[in-house]
């Protein structure tokens, strides 16, 4: 085994190309193994591990800056970089980190997790390198997916006009583009890297200059002539508008021809785009086949490529997805958007049945959003299902476009609250705090996966501005599902328990906690009312008036950010009212960024548990009261 | 005068082009006239005279749909469209708008003032008109600045793929493209737009599918004349990759011209992009000479074009400005960036001192951010100028790519709070909310602008994250600047006021507000603490705590939303502290938008006044305490 010799990039530059491409064979059939136990991005990294290998070979890490775009595809990097004995901690509470991670290696220049930030990220390393009179290489490698996420394009705008010394591997493995890779194209991107070619491009262009004016049947000529030869080069055209030399199209997948090329890269001086062709899940039959359902794979059966599912109740995302469709065959003004997920977003039913009402933009969260004010302007009823972590990218939208101007737009936010695995980049937070203090909004979620349905209706019966539904990553109560769907008055709150001891004002997942809480509460004799405060905004002043007379002891409890969070709002709400006095505890996620592991870890490390809620009460509770 | 009688769309419609040109003519007078005593965005709207007057003459408004990017250079469509005669009220409280808005006509069917979102309206509008079995026409009016924000290219990508009837005009004013303007452009532009040309098109289409494979010197030849004949294109090859039919560039100042073009852009089947070029100031001599001073221009005497300022202390932003460059010339780590602002900014005299250090990246506010994150993970210092509403673009960037890797960021956020004339889209006063609740996030927010030179100084020396620090679109007190620049101690705050009747924390321009109340109740007997909180975040943890000692009623004053904002802070640290009973009203701005006006009726119509916080005080201040 090659393999076992690789501990740091030095280990990988000692061999030949022939040993290289087993060091390939032998990445590939590591992932696939250690995958298999620990699940995880399998088919975006067999798709790099040429590149990867090719990257470290002739480049120098961590001097020489690798700027992997979103950072799931980096297990190849972690591998050679002497984290390979970590693998079977993937994903896990401390263990390795699912994407790139500065505080894990030297290696690791650059952490992401959202897409398309990597050609800003590049390019504000080049500046600093030259800024420091440094000399060291940048390469940013990035997806065609990532690409059009906008400010992929304000990054392209802003490096091809300063024309810094800056390498960006573009990674193309849509299936789609597969027919455009030939001959002609393999052939193109050679002669353009060749510095004969060069000399001779320069040539024409001198000689152009000098052509005073053209007119007539010689414009026509030359124009039909440009818009012919264009076809022959598609993309790369773009980019050499945008100032990058392109190279490529070339298949990413042959380790000889990528050497070459990126060896005639670095020749270029300026900003270099190079463009391969690699096929996700490379490898591996199963993800070759589907590389779609092995982006983030469960752990799996390798010899059957089955994986292997936890049985249960519906996740969340399919009740969501079951719900539109129900209500999109009741009312034709729903259509559902989507930023490139969906999948991830429960929506491939919907858009079989609905195909015209199905509109997936790519990765252009900001994009989706206003494209969502646009359709509500006219009367359409757009659901815009995006992840909480996603939403931020189309903050400012959400403010200016659909807020400011109170269009009917349904927010339907999923992963919301802690992601599990994917960790901090991704997690679901801060979603309460940053739509709760947009005026216009009105912002709900769930107690249970039946309840999410009945908000589906509520959301698309409301026409006075921006509804949002927030939803959990994991899997509903298992309750049965009530019929017909019924709207839920907006701003009402409901006693799921009652109790005079204490009251907890729990927001969605946040409730079976409070309710076993408030059961083992019961056997000391304290009474834990358990609220369902499903209405983060409007609130349900009625009832926190009440509250107010009551002078219980309250607990708001929320997973997601304490600071502006719905606990901010309850005491916002009483101070408001110059209602002061009450004890009220505010328990949410504390000020800083939780890192990977099982949502129950998550929820552990930050106290959002059963035995802490029974301690608050505890301590909030004056003993008479716990012993009454 | 003709200009008389036009008073809706139709109106004009009646007209010959030579009686156009002459309204042309009228319409450049009154803008010139109106805004010499209102002041607005007076070159933009000379630029797009012809073209709104082409468009409303061409098409049906408000049945087409008109979609202005940014909206400020709608005046020549509030002119015809029943608006002429509040012209006197622009941009003044309860007058007429700067921008586009809905409840003003139901010809302004969009909304805007932040850049780039006219593209995703106009294809959210067509699809919304072909899922309705409609047959109107939308048009976008897209600036060319604006073009580079990322969320246009999002649409661009979106647009062109779904090929739906849509027209985009692309109203390029920039001087710097003067130079490609000629008969060969004009030329080419008029022959793309023929129908004998999209027939020859298709024929070279065809032919070219059927070469099989081409290879050695043919292959070498034909590249050498796709690039050359690229170059007498420019831009438009890139629409017309992304999906678009590209007509032009043609003079949008030549209104035959015009018309005829938008005629020919009318027929064609998918999105089609007119490329207009306009002269910025078109008709008035000062400001065609300076398009960018007068882009927004003050009050001004016609005749010599000299705008009339009122004299009075520097305004924050050029307090920042000279400061900025005192700290550059001693820390080469400083580099500014400026998403298309280096004037707004005050970043212009820092421009001609540093060229190497300033970075304008255009209207891209996300890839400025994680640039900064990028430039800050080498080492270098980069301040990051902008404007609170603009920062609202990179909400996700400032979360995923700078506070959560905690790196070394400085924001120097302008225009906070209340903007004034500019309005509800513009309004500064979510910024607090949406940093706050963002981990390892420093927030800062001066008394005045001597304290705005210590803070750049403290946020220049500080080491351990991401630190901001927010000002005002006002000017500063005409305080004396004390030297040296010292680091404030991170987390301070200060009393400036003794008294123990109670206490008010007050932010950044609320404390003349709060001093001169404190004067005022002194009068009566009640002596009001006056605090300069000048840390939103952290904050004077040491200080709350002896207050809530103290336990006098406390007022928390700020220019913010009242949801989340700084007030919910302090409630939350208490609450955190287990600190109940204290008796703490929070002032910010309510719930809701906040239309254009100046800063002082803003700041009435919210009661953010002296009067409002005198009684605030007296209500909670007991009467013993008032007589004490």
């Amino acid at each position: 085994m090659l393999l076992e010799q690789i501990n740091q990039p030095e280990d990988l530059k000692r061999l030949s190309v022939e040993q290289l491409e087993q060091l390939a064979a032998e990445t590939r059939q590591f992932l696939v193994e250690k995958l298999s136990i620990t699940g995880g991005h399998l088919s975006s990294n067999l798709g790099v591990v040429e590149l990867t290998i090719a990257l470290h070979y002739l480049f120098d890490s961590p001097k020489d800056k690798f700027i992997f775009d979103v950072g799931h595809q980096s297990y190849v990097h972690k591998m050679f970089t002497g984290r390979k004995d970590q693998f079977d901690t993937l994903r896990k509470y401390k263990g390795l980190c699912g994407f790139v991670k500065r505080s894990e290696s030297e290696h690791d220049v650059w952490e992401a997790g959202h897409s398309s930030t990597s050609l800003s990220a590049a390019m504000g390393m080049a500046m600093a390198r030259d800024l420091k009179g440094e000399s060291n290489r940048v390469v940013a490698i990035i997806g065609d997916g990532a690409l059009t996420g906008g400010m992929a394009f304000e990054a392209l705008n802003h490096i091809g006009h300063e024309k810094k010394n800056l390498m960006v591997i573009l990674n193309d493995n849509e299936m789609s583009i597969a027919p455009n890779v030939g001959a002609m194209h393999n052939y193109l991107g050679k002669i353009r890297s060749d510095k004969h070619y060069v000399r001779a491009k320069e040539e024409v262009e001198h000689l152009l200059k000098k052509i005073p004016a053209i007119g007539g049947t010689l414009a026509k000529t030359m124009e039909k002539l440009k818009d012919s030869l264009k076809y022959l080069l598609v993309s790369g055209v773009i980019f050499e508008e945008l100032g990058f030399t392109y190279l490529g199209p070339i298949d990413g997948n042959n380790l000889p021809l990528l050497l070459e090329t990126l060896k005639q890269a670095e020749k270029v001086e300026g900003p270099v785009m190079v463009h391969i062709l690699t096929l996700k899940g490379k490898g591996y039959t199963p993800a070759e086949k589907d590389s779609f359902a092995w982006h983030g794979a469960s752990p799996y059966k390798i010899e059957s490529g089955q994986m292997l599912k936890s049985a249960g109740p519906p996740m969340y995302t399919d009740v969501f997805s079951n719900t539109l469709i129900e209500l999109a065959e009741k009312d034709s003004r729903i259509v559902a958007v989507t930023p490139a997920m969906p999948g991830g977003s429960g929506l491939l039913k919907f858009a079989k049945q609905f195909p015209n009402r199905m509109i997936d933009v790519g990765i252009a969260e900001q994009h989706a959003a206003t494209l969502c004010a646009g359709l509500a302007s006219e009367g359409v009823k757009p659901v815009y299902a995006v992840y909480s972590t996603f939403l931020q990218r189309a903050y400012d939208q959400v403010v200016h476009d659909i807020c400011r101007a109170n269009l009917n737009v349904i927010f339907a936010i999923d992963r919301a609250g802690f992601v599990g695995p994917d960790g901090e980049t991704h997690q679901g937070v801060y979603d309460t705090a940053y739509l709760r203090s947009i005026p216009n909004m009105t912002l709900m979620m769930p107690k249970d996966e039946n309840e999410l349905r009945h908000m589906m209706k509520t959301a698309v019966d409301y026409d006075d501005g921006p509804i949002a539904v927030r939803y959990p990553r994991i899997s509903g109560l298992g309750v049965s599902m009530e019929e017909p769907l019924k709207a839920i008055p907006i701003g009402s709150w409901e006693v799921l328990r009652p109790g005079d001891s204490a009251v907890v004002l729990a927001v969605g997942p946040m409730i079976p906690i409070a309710m076993e809480a408030a059961e083992l509460l019961a056997k000391e004799g304290v009474q834990l009312r358990v609220v369902n405060a499903r209405f983060i905004k409007p609130m349900d002043d009625a009832m926190l008036h009440q509250l107010a007379k009551e002078r219980l002891p309250m607990i708001t409890l929320e997973e997601g950010t304490q600071m502006g969070g719905f606990g901010s709002g309850v005491l916002e709400f009483y101070a408001s009212q110059g209602v002061y006095g009450l004890q009220i505890k505010i328990i949410g996620i504390p000020d800083y960024f939780v890192e990977h592991g099982s949502v129950p870890e998550q929820r552990k490390e930050v106290g959002l548990t059963v035995e802490r809620l029974v301690s608050e009460v505890q301590s909030l509770v004056p003993r008479k009261r716990q012993h009454a």
